[in-house]
């Protein structure tokens, strides 16, 4: 079995594809999504996230002004919104408005989470690291906030009931999340 | 539809599970897997890689002296072997020996692949951030490589014959990746 090697590249599979919202603070400043793929997680304790974001992205500047931004996982009934959230620049659109999706402030940063999505992990900018092309933000998870409809009765996140869906760097795919295949230790 | 507050915590998904493979430099040392899912994308100009380690695995000292780590991504056969090398230490066990796996040395970096894997990122330690119980280390990919009957007529890696995985923290489930809903751009 030859192994062949190519340019280096991110061939990193599967990845999340989350929508990330923030605003500039101050009034008549408007929400704004981003979406991403270049997120994960990168500490237990405290519960920290890591999204890279190209800095002429116009989301760059408010997320580093605001000090916040909300990490939001999309159901697959959010595919289109996602998709189209990846594609446009919130210097020329609405895109909340575009996607039909509702901002709500939260409480312990001020930036809005997306009402439809089931889970919004609201962050606290800790650190900015500057890396090329991008700059890793590295946010402190400070409130998990769920939709009671997307727990199981005892109050974990439901994973079938949200219908998700990854994304394949390199082929460029967005594919569903199918069936448990095992239990963490017990594969 | 009510939100609930839950504490601050890393409800993510999907997120990939990865075996991390790396090795002390010098005679007699033996290489050691870690499975990850703390792991994304940081950067793509140049590609780059953050792995969240935390700081009493074995694996984190042979990272940080080494400078150089190998993610690999395993197909669905691998799974067992993912979760084996994710529960146990390489302080106890040979996990190459007990999961049945290759490793083959790097020619960039020293540090040895997983050769029944079907990619494999090479990657050189650039930067260490250290965030609480992890530290993320920042490594520049410096080789991709791939197997060839893993790779489509055009040269791209091919997702399906992969039957890739992912791993949902929370729920704590390995899940199948499924079918292809849409193309980047076009959902």
């Amino acid at each position: 079995m030859p192994k062949k090697s190519l340019d280096p590249q991110t061939i990193l599979f599967p990845l999340p594809a989350v929508m990330v919202s923030c605003q500039k603070r101050g009034e008549g400043e408007k929400p704004n999504i981003i979406t991403l793929s270049w997120v994960g997680v990168v500490c237990s304790e405290p519960p920290m996230l890591g999204i890279g974001v190209r800095k002429n992205r116009f989301s760059w500047d408010l997320i580093a002004h605001s000090k916040g931004f909300v990490v939001n996982i999309p159901t697959g009934d959010l595919l289109r919104a996602t998709d189209f959230c990846g594609m446009r620049s919130g210097k020329d659109v609405d895109k909340f408005a575009e996607a039909e999706l509702t901002p709500v402030t939260c409480a312990e940063t001020g930036a809005p989470l997306i009402k439809e999505c089931p889970v919004n992990l609201e962050c606290e900018l800790k650190e900015m690291v500057e890396l090329g092309s991008h700059t890793l933000f590295i946010g402190q998870i400070v409130a998990t906030h769920i939709d009671s409809e997307y727990m199981d009765e005892k109050g974990r996140p439901d994973v079938d009931k949200m219908n998700l869906f990854c994304y394949c760097p390199a082929a460029h795919e967005y594919r569903a999340i199918g069936d448990v295949l095992a239990v963490y230790g017990k594969a």
